[in-house]
């Protein structure tokens, strides 16, 4: 068997959203605590090179111009190639149109999901999961993965 | 935006595996009730419009060469070009190569779990998200696409 | 063998509480939109005859004297003996105290969850369990069923 | 609030069984590896007071006259009054009559699973916290807990 070349390093920025909000018992909101990129990737036994890195903790709507700004430096200093944004869904089209006039030459697709991982009923496995393949194969762009579709927003 | 082309009609053969395995409570043995792919698709908010056909039911290590022609005779059939095969892990490659060898010109990714999925802690459904992201956006050929990563057979 | 004398009748009155919250994907908050108990019970396999009736779909925070005085007058005018009561943990106790005084001559329990039982990881199921338990062996009185301790109120 | 009397300490005895099960992933089989009590009491949240231990790992179709000798032995010579035993639901009542006619001066409730516990819509989760329950409430004599009934088999 010939394996196919998809082990190069992928570079994870974690930016917030749904996607990694926890229950909090003492006052019963939803709040971050830290990621949950780590025992999803082992949940699905990724055997992919990541390099995760947490650039900020926020809902996507509290989101503001310096923080895109801090996205898109660190897209753009990333020795990566391949880069997934987790991201909050509620402004997901603002940054990727802010990356992708920046006309980065690599392929960045930011995904996020509409109920917290850790619900049991969350689709944000599936997205991580489906955002980790398109980042291997997809051409350079700047790409928004969510419910196995892929919808491309510049090139 | 400008979506992506990206819903093209994906055909899924299921054909059994650990991954579609429930739990007989009368016995105490795993055996096969019926797939679970489309509670899977409902889980993962999946978008993509796909064609759910089983063919068998089987653990791989019972699969018979027969089964193998019905799989690569289906396969030619489909008037899908993307098309993707649930299959017990144990004989994934076997039935990868007498696919590879017929070079049919579709996308063909074979994808599986090592926990069937009815357990809380399967990798299956991170394993078929990612091979439907992988059959949208590979060339021709045939793949295994297990823990996220993709291993080439054929082309 | 011989059945224990365990199948009487139970009444389980919903008042809402973390229990009993759901996420709300449009603004990702949390909310009441109807009770698990069904689910809940079919999960245990419970065989045990109950009567569910929602009284109210409340954070125990907001519970207001007259939503006491309703939750008093539908156990005074209940004709089952076993009560339980899923509630708020914040003002659970209060409850409990209005309730006590009344001497009814019934078995309430009161009980609830730290943690929605939506989320993977709730206390809720087992609370849940334990409380139909204490109702059908513990004397008349009001007592609160929580991590598998039971605190008497009154008897 | 007056603290009713739950907290003796409560002894639970492993037996092995379907609750217990783990999935081998080398060969597809069901296994046991070691039991999930602990993390089943975590998850709880149980406040109460338990040692546990394992005597055993076995199908209880497997059990032999000896290792029911074992079980009455240990349940003879617990210093603790109330006893959970875990214990395969196939001869579940058969290890109740032996226990039965011995007439221990304790509390003995035997549960058990119809679902591993792995699997997420598992029954033990339920009938583990029934059982608790039962034990510190129920008069000496040996019990069966399952679907939230409890069935008397001698005082």
């Amino acid at each position: 068997m010939n394996p196919w070349k998809c082990f190069e390093m992928i570079k994870i920025f974690v930016t917030g959203g749904t996607f990694d909000k926890d229950y909090d018992e003492k006052n019963g909101r939803l709040y971050f605590k830290k990621t949950h990129m780590n025992e999803i990737l082992a949940l699905g036994r990724s055997k992919v090179e990541v390099n995760i890195e947490t650039l900020m903790m926020v809902d996507s709507l509290d989101m503001k111009e310096n923080d895109r700004e801090l996205i898109v430096k660190k897209c753009a200093a990333a020795t990566e190639k391949q880069i997934v944004i987790t991201h909050g869904t509620d402004t997901m089209t603002n940054t990727a149109k802010v990356l992708g006039v920046k006309h980065l030459k690599k392929t960045i697709v930011i995904t996020g999901a509409m109920i917290p991982y850790k619900f049991g009923t969350s689709d944000g496995l599936f997205n991580i999961a489906s955002a980790l393949a398109y980042v291997q194969t997809l051409s350079h762009g700047v790409y928004i993965a969510m419910n196995v579709g892929c919808f491309y927003i510049t090139k």
